[in-house]
Parts: C-alpha cells; structure tokens; sequence
C-alpha cells in the first residue's frame, strides 16, 4: 500500500511548507503524518508521536543534527533550512557602529539557518577591514561557527582571537547566550531588523535579575525542579539530585515534569515560590516574565543551594 | 533507596492539593515525580512522560478508570475525587423550573466527581415529587448514571423512561453531549453556579452551525484531520480512512499528529480551510471558538464527505 509511514515535523516558521513537503513524500510513495505540535528546536524530536501513530521514520525540519539525551527509537532525517535573507544590510549596519570600527578581529557566530552564509559574511566583514575569526563548534551544535540557545561553543572557542563577538540572525536567545558565556562584547547584525546592536543592556539586566534571584532562592520555601521529557533536553538525575540537596537543607521540593514547560499550567499547582529550569536555557533567559515566581536556570542555582547547604550546617 | 518511582498526574483543579499527595507518597518510601503537564480527563494519561521518568507507575487523580485506546505500559492506578459541594440548592433551582415541574419522570446523570452523591440526589428529587431514573453506563463511563463528555451512555440508556434528563454538575460539555445524543430534553442544575437552565438553546446553536459547517466542509479545499496522541483519544486509522475518502473525492487532506490539539499551533500551517477533529469531542463543541477555521467532529463527517464523493461521481 505505501512504502513507509513517515511523520514530518516543522518548527512554527516553518510549517507554512508542510503540505508541499507532504506532497512530495505521498507521490514517492510514502504514507505522510505531520506533527501538528509547536516544535522549538533540535532538542524537539517527536518520538512519542512517531511511536502512537506507528510512523518508521522522523523527518524533523529546520534543524541540524543534535546530540539528543535520550536513545533515538526511530531513525531521524534532519533536514535543515537555510533563511532566504540577504546579510549585507545588518552587516552594514554592524560596521557603522562607532564601538564596533574599533574591533579589529570579530568572532563571527550565527544560527544553522544562516550557516550557508558564512563564507559571504566573512568576505564582507573583510572588505570593511575586519579580521574574521570562526570557532570550534560546541558538543550540540553541528558547524563551526553555528551556536545554540544551548551550546555558545562557536563564540567561547574563538573569542581568545577575537575584540569582539559578531552574532548574525534573529532574536535574543542565541546573542544573548554567547554574551553570558563570554567575557568579549556581543553584537548582533539582525537581518530581519535590518540592525545591530549590542547585548551589553540584555547581558547587564540579567545579571542583575540573576542576583536577585539569589536572594529570592534563600528564601524561599518550596521549590518546582522543572524537567522536560524533550528527548533533547531530558534532564532528570540532576532534577533528582537538587532535589535531594534541597531536601537535606531543609526546604521542599518538587521535580515538576511535562513536554513543554508551561507558566500557565504550573499556577495551578499554587504551591511553588521558586523554579529551577533544568530542561532549555530559553525559560530563564526569555521567558522568566511569563512565570508569576523567579525562575533560575540550573547552572545558577548552585549558588544559592550551597548558600542554604552552610546555613543549615 | 526508594520503593517505587511513580509519576502523579492531576486535572487543573487538583492540582493545588500535588504536593500533599507528593509528600504522603515520599512518607511510605517512594520517589515522586509530578506531571505538570495540563490533564483534561481520564482520556489523558502521561505514559511518555511515565516512561521518560522511568516511573514505574501512575497515579492519576480525580478521573475514573477508563477504557484506553492503547495498551498500558505502565500499571495505571486511579484515584476518583469527589467534589465538596452540596446538591441542594440547584436541584432546589431546578424543581422551581416552570418546565422541569412538568416532568414526572427524570433521567439523572452527572460526573464521576458527583457520583458519591447520586442517591442524595435522587432522594431530594423524589422529595419533589419526581420519578427519578439512573441509566446504564456507557462503554467509556465507569458508573451507572455517570456521563463524560466523550460517553453520554447513561442519559440514552435511561432517556425512553423518563420525561426529561436532569444532568447534575459544572460546565457546558457533559450536558450538550447528553443534549445532542437525545431526544428528550436536557436541564443543567449547576452546583458552582446555583443554578439550573435548560440546554436547548446550546443544543440549536450547535445544530445550527453545524448546518453551516456541512456547507463549508462541501466547499473546503484542504482538509487537516486532527489526531491526538492522548491514549484515550488516539484514533488514527478512522483518520487514514476520512483521508483517503477525501483524496478519492478529488480534496487535499493532511492527518495531523499532536498531544494536545492547538488551533494556534494549527495556524502556522496557513493551509487548511476545515479541520475534521477525531479526538475530543470537545473541541467542535465547546472549542470551535479559537479555531480560524471550521471544525467538525468526525461523526458529523460522513454528510459532508459522502455528499463529495456522490459529486465526484
């Protein structure tokens, strides 16, 4: 009847393009089923889904390849995307930034979408007297130069060669991502915008929640370790071990675990006055407005669980 | 270290007394995960997230046990909830309906969180001088007299005794689906809201637009048949078939794949001008609101999609 049952999955952007995709596969002789769930990443490999409607095959839109954490139970196809926008206009703008014409060697990070691009930025950095620098790729990401919201590899390797980070694509999450795990200032050349500009005020503003945070983590009483079951992000025996320590210290704690973490859905639980996001580093960095209680990430959450480890001693 | 890791799962309304439930469990030696996940009924049981956990068990509160799609991987064990709520004062409301003082004979049904207080209705309706009548459960129910929205069995099995059906309990689902399955008319007596009203304008309004759905179904172009992944709701091969009928029919049709049905995620596809909803029943009849596009429940597919195929011929 088909030759193989296949489910096709898209991030948001990206879904607009499912039914030719499906067309395609249907006249190969495939049997086509479309994830109909927002998709945020590599990390979002829909297994559960391919495994409920028997599909033999995954073919995950959009992304690179990814270390999952889990062991795959069905063969993923990853087919990547590359943006159809053009870098000069933001590159330009990067190179009209006064603070920007004093960097000398950039370190230039972009996303898997724009990764195609990375040869012609590099020659347009150059022409506007730029030494380009492209690091190591990190343990998730899979090209040198790419970074992930998760994996600011490609910006740590290189930015020991580098004035400056030069980050081209859309949103905050990736910038801002390299901005924290780098000493070196960030840029972004977005070309969606059209803009550039620099991460230092983002960097800056979560620094400054992040120390408050600390205070709120003391404090507080009962705490929601929140773990996704994303075959990408799965991240329960550290979940189990804070709970454990948070325990021992003499506060309650619960591991909170659902595919998508969801504000909404934990306000129901009226219980917890702290989070602890073990699953994308997206919720703490972009998404903490959404939760009505502080939210840390797990890295950062160890200062604060030490703090309450001596004060109980 | 622990006796058992076992995952608990809560509907919204419960889900402020987890942490309780969390902390009885730890006491007696086992290890407790909690799903944060949104539940919407009995239908919703968390074996991928059980399984990513390696839980050995589920406890699912405040539903009945119910008759899955998909064989348990996991021993599921559920624990009922009873609402705290009195049963007099709207069946007080309703005995001071002009019309329901007209029937002698009542069909009562209600949900598995009033089902304790079955008899104390029953006994307050005879008081008022009724016949009360209490049905045969149907396949998806676990009580006599119970209804799920997905089950309406107990008001069809009872409704040829009776003059009318007294549905006791909250919200607008259980009562429309009894409404749409009978003959007999149907009186709400709302114990949050204190009040009793009948179900007939809801029940037109539906067939109403359910009318103009079998036009818009006639005249779609691309169908998205949705799917739910929820063990208690996956129903994929119906799914197959509709869209295969409606490619023979000369349509394009896509089964889309999601846990969670999302008119929003829906959207993104930007492609489809009619959904056809296998999974809750809900969803076309209380959620059609949020979905751009129409939306039928596959039972009322077979009009529309039949009415194609003679066209096609």
């Amino acid at each position: 009847m088909f030759l193989m049952r296949i489910l096709l999955q898209f991030p948001e952007g990206l879904k607009a393009g499912a039914l030719e995709a499906a067309r395609k596969l249907k006249r190969k002789g495939h049997e086509v089923v479309i994830s109909a769930s927002p998709c945020y990443g590599a990390c979002d490999v829909a297994f559960s889904e391919a495994e409920a409607v028997g599909a033999e095959k995954i073919i995950h839109y959009g992304h690179a390849p990814f270390r999952l954490r889990v062991k795959p139970r069905i063969p993923v196809e990853y087919v990547e995307h590359r943006a159809r926008v053009g870098c000069e206009p933001a590159l330009k703008k990067a190179l009209e930034d006064p603070d920007f014409r004093k960097c000398r060697r950039v370190a230039l990070i972009t996303t898997v979408q724009h990764i195609g691009q990375l040869a012609e930025m590099k020659r347009f950095l150059e022409k506007g007297g730029k030494k380009v620098v492209v690091g190591k790729h990190g343990p998730l990401a899979a090209y040198d130069g790419q970074v992930l919201g998760c994996d600011p590899g490609s910006a740590v390797s290189a930015e020991g060669k580098a004035d400056c980070i030069l980050y081209f694509g859309g949103g905050l999450f990736h910038p801002l991502g390299a901005a924290l795990a780098c000493k070196k200032r960030v840029i972004a050349a977005d070309p969606f915008l059209r803009k550039a500009f620099w991460l230092d005020g983002e960097r800056e503003r979560y620094l400054k929640r992040r120390k408050g945070l600390l205070m709120a983590g003391v404090s507080a009483r009962r705490f929601g370790i929140l773990v996704s079951v994303k075959p990408g992000q799965l991240s329960l025996e550290p979940a189990l071990r804070l709970k454990k320590r948070l325990e021992a210290a003499g506060k309650e704690a619960a591991v909170l675990v659902s595919d998508r973490i969801e504000p909404e859905a934990l306000e129901n639980f009226r219980s917890f006055d702290f989070y602890v996001d073990t699953a994308c580093p997206r919720l703490a960095l972009d998404d903490w407005g959404r939760f009505g209680k502080p939210v840390m990430a797990l890295a950062d959450a160890e200062l604060p669980v030490s703090l309450l480890e001596k004060a109980k001693k």
